[in-house]
């Protein structure tokens, strides 16, 4: 009767951290009860990929014109294509009450920050952490210069993750996957959440 | 070497709503990683309970002087008896880096948040959110007495819930279980705790 808003999930971090192999992996599991918004793109599809499935592939054009009636989410260009996120799906889902799951790169992250503060942030991080503990402790076995360039590369991190609310470490897929499914669980029982429900009903009669 | 603090997790919520059973269930599983903090009593050992496993069994005046010397994190009397939980034990775990997990009453959990704000408080509720609603959709076959006490229920409960960060509703034990172990894991992935990990390190160096 009162349903609740599905949460926009955002996943996001820096280039080559394994974005992709953890939502893949995510949207493998059966028990994953979140939906996969698609992104849109203009890059041709490559073999054996499927429009709707893997992409929304469009013209120049048409994304051009979207972009103009402000039907994306967030958007930016690489390479000479652009990618972005299609609005109205991510609307309309989260009013039916499922929880949408984005994997975007760090500056699309931000443009939806923008326009959903109230959506759940998490920063996938290289297992940069612990890697550089182990260095640090092993000192006798690494050059000066790779501990600094690790350290150089881990203030980076810590300046990124400021915009979000969670943080997972990516050092095994499995172990990323299940803290990101946790999170979910975690924010669904949120006290303002459930007592939010609570006083809906209450007031409703 | 930099080891984080471990957490100080409280269990609580209405008599009767099942708190025993489901901290029961979480201490059974093998992959639970927290540690329960045995309570304190002055109730007499039930056959079969063992000192240090189930109680600390302690004499009135042993318990008394505990207050005074401010050695209990919460205590309280019930039906003539002591309850409450020795500080000492938790405090060190925490300092060991380990998750303390607490399951008590709610005026217990009301003296820990004195003196821990920073805990993690998670209610555990009745399923009368989903009951509720069931009852007021098929309002033609619940009386109407039935589903005002209930209603007068639900604002009781709402309003003991204000202290809490998380609520679960006990539905069923295991997926409230799983739930209250989601909570954990996604409190050790935020963002400022994390990041306070990383600035610690980079700092000491």
């Amino acid at each position: 009767m009162h349903h609740e808003k599905g949460l926009l999930i955002v996943l996001s971090g820096p280039s080559g951290v394994g974005k992709g192999t953890v939502r893949k992996e995510i949207f493998s599991q059966d028990d994953t009860k979140f939906e996969y918004s698609i992104s849109m793109t203009t890059r041709k599809p490559r073999e054996g990929e499927v429009h709707g499935m893997d992409y929304f592939f469009h013209s120049r054009e048409e994304f051009e014109q979207l972009i103009e009636e402000e039907k994306l989410l967030e958007y930016a260009e690489y390479v000479g294509n652009y990618y972005g996120t299609p609005v109205d799906y991510v609307r309309q889902t989260m009013d039916e009450g499922k929880d949408v799951f984005l994997e975007i790169e760090v500056e699309g992250a931000r443009q939806v920050r923008e326009k959903f503060p109230e959506a759940l942030f998490i920063f996938l991080a290289p297992p940069s952490l612990s890697e550089l503990e182990n260095r640090i402790i092993g000192r006798g076995t690494e050059t000066k210069e790779l501990i600094e360039n690790r350290m150089k590369e881990a203030r980076k991190e810590l300046i990124m993750m400021d915009l979000y609310d969670y943080v997972v470490e990516n050092d095994h897929v499995e172990s990323a996957v299940q803290k990101i499914k946790s999170i979910v669980v975690a924010e669904h029982c949120k006290r303002e959440r459930i007592q939010g429900r609570y006083k809906k009903m209450l007031e409703a009669e």
